[in-house]
């Protein structure tokens, strides 16, 4: 594989040769490797009966990992903000009834100790991708981080954000592209699928596709999903509820129940297209 | 398919109900149905040597047209602008010996008549996607149009200079997603891949999708195109030289004999896991 | 005046001294110089009595230029075109009652003709920016050309477009800034204040700002345009309309009569300040 | 004034009428008033001699109040992180000496408490702006926040993150725009001076411009000063370096002492032409 190199200065993240890989592992999931990862949930977890619904679907779809947000960084203070603890206790009765590891985010360094404890892998959200002592907190932490880009973060602000982390001696770091800013009135953001094939060959890292948050529309997620696996993706991240209309955040971006049965369907074939395996 | 509107104004361009498609038959293919097509060719034709050689490796590598520019649009006078009607004539002589159909670029309404003479497909450059007297002028033409994205157009612009050749008579239109302009250190351009569903979603028009130009680097070519195909794109347009780095133009972006076959192996395989076959 | 070096390819249109200026002259007024140029009038040409009636009001308003749109470019072939050469001669009449020199867009090397027949200063809108065949064109022409910068355009391509028109022998090119396309809410455009002083310290054209196309709201349209003339800017263009609620296209971003009054009376003292007159 | 509605749900944020408008006191200064405020100093405090003789430049230029970080948020680990706490206690000796209150950023809750012990104004940065545990932590401190606009931040997330200081019972919050992520080769980023006369139009809050950041081009800073204060802006915020090559960090956009002196003389006559000193 072609080595693209960002920057002399990114020592810890950058690809040293062509089969440079991380693999991380997050229960029996290996990510980085053969097989493409699929996580999914609700983008907040909002009541017991909505995560665990929401979690048998997830397991039964067969995808790998359970999403789920107790700690929700919103636009306005006035909007709902998560459940926080008691929302962290959800997704931990949900891994233990579906043995679905669980990705959450945790948005300030005093709350990772608290978060650590309950989940499997460490989000940081994109509008805290560049919170250093946050990613320093998490660089100390024993889970995986899964490190979103931010709206308008260049690759090497991003690889950069990646290298506080692994410099703190934690070496399991997921990248994750969520989509840029853009001027599209259709799509929420503009998802950069070309930073998949970048991290592939500029970095070590595996790098996860988020295309809910990426297109901000239902009826795009599922193309855009095979699009970042087409283009190399170690994972797809999934917004999924049971019933979207009556979500308390990011209804219109959340696939149905059948809709990511569906999807689960298709990927595997895109996968396999190129030479992976779901 | 999930029809999304994009404006009440878009009357000609809009998709009608979720079967709405548009076939443009261009020589023995169709762009718009179940077979993806692969256009490829130099950036620029720059020597009747260059152009039959490229011609009989796009041929061999089972792509199915021809591109190639004549009248090119530089950035500055000084660069190398095309040959002009000499290149328009190497072209058709490719066309002699391969059989594959040529698309090349007009840049004025006055050149419309010389180009469609030599040319199956007239292409409408990003630069002058909203040039609209050249837009008028290629809609009273028999030939169909390739009409490519501004580097800043919203969808419903580019959905309106579909319109503008549409509303002339011409209904063979072929959109072509190739990149927005983007803050990124690594990628030319940033290849916007939800153009893709988005168009299928709205339009009736058939999409394709460049990756050459949307990323401007050979190695993230082929992950590009398959994210593309993967996403719904009804062809892939490529850049492809026998000797890129003595290319006179987008030598960097340009792929190898080698590079445009394998390709061709692994497109098939992602198109077949979307339905589609090559 | 510190130099910015853009490109070595830009060989006519960059600075080659701290003092080079190009004064380009227009009737009795001189853009470039010491003065600020205030160019006013409606978006479109709609009828006799309205561009009378505004060219009227731009003159009492102490403005030293009309503009105004005969052949329009619109997102959509169902909106209002512009009256072309009947819109032409009413501007030619607006000329003759006030004596403002008058400031018009071509769309086509084909009707450059015609324009320049009538105008006084030829526009290349932004859409047209890299349209090329049409700069070559208006770079044979004997008029002043006004070069709108594209939406998206670095300055290394905007100054690459008036290369052509200067290259063809035609010193006369004043450049305007009119806005990049953003992701804002609010403004239509992001107006890019910098590229005044960026133009200023790498060439030695005038520039111009336009700030009704650069924010899209009336509201803001004085105080960007104060900001361009301290940030150095040569002339700022403005939209007028005598009743912006009826205007035919652009009314939201069109001054009212006692705006434009009052913007004038303003902009004196903020050109003052910098060492200029209006 | 006109009033522009960004929001229903910004409430604490929003202007209720033409002539609310919020001061904030800073030691002797009003921000947000008829004067404007200049705030400049280092990027980064390096040592005593250089903060306390920029401090002695900025005093002599006549601007009001001194900048200087000493938390500093740098892209790689391993790039210059502040002096901390040391540097907190210089920017004390410094204000000693001058009287210039103390801007100086705070990146985690859990350094509120140290860093407001020491500054008059807590500045939040643009990599910072929806760090939502910080901005409560503040939102609940007795000192000013000054709060930078994000890279890619609607004006509507950006009050929404005020909303968040104010929530809290913190009621002075000053705004300040410092250049948007954007495709220029030539500046750093693109400063939205357009954000300056949005504010004034839709929240009572002051707002003050970063040309230092914006451009990071020492020759644009003082045009774009200029063009700030023009458009409304309540205050201006300014890198400086006695030696700017030395520098360790954004030694390119940093004024030079004469520079700074000079700035100074020529803003004084644009806030004046706008009905405001300086």
């Amino acid at each position: 594989m072609t080595i693209i190199k960002i920057s002399d200065k990114i020592r810890l993240a950058s690809k040293q040769g062509p089969d440079h890989r991380t693999i991380v592992k997050v229960g029996p999931h290996n990510i980085g490797g053969e097989h493409v990862v699929v996580i999914a949930g609700p983008c907040s977890v909002e009541s017991r009966d909505q995560i665990m619904g929401t979690a048998r679907i997830v397991k039964e779809a067969g995808c790998h990992m359970l999403r789920g947000g107790a700690f929700k960084p919103r636009t306005l203070p006035y909007s709902f903000q998560g459940l926080g603890e008691e929302g962290l206790e959800m997704l931990a009765e949900a891994r233990r009834e579906t043995g679905l590891p669980v990705v959450t985010e945790v948005l300030a360094p005093g709350d990772v100790e608290l978060v650590e404890s309950y989940a499997d892998v460490l989000q940081i959200g994109a509008r805290n991708m560049q919170n250093y002592p946050l990613l320093r907190r998490v660089g100390a932490a024993e889970k995986p981080v899964f490190l979103k880009r931010g709206m308008a973060a260049t690759i090497e602000e991003w690889l950069g954000c990646a290298e506080y982390i692994l410099n703190e001696g934690n070496r399991d770091v997921i990248l994750c592209e969520r989509g840029l800013r853009g001027f599209s009135k259709v799509t929420r953001n503009t998802l950069d699928v070309s930073a998949v094939p970048v991290i592939r060959q500029s970095s070590h890292l595996p790098v996860v596709i988020d295309p809910s948050h990426g297109t901000g529309v239902r009826s795009l997620v599922a193309p855009m999903a095979y699009a970042g696996v087409a283009a190399g993706a170690d994972g797809v991240m999934l917004e999924v509820h049971p019933r979207p209309e009556e979500a308390l955040s990011d209804g219109a971006q959340s696939l149905r129940p059948p809709e990511l049965m569906e999807l689960m369907n298709q990927i595997r074939k895109v996968a396999n297209a190129v030479g992976r395996s779901v």
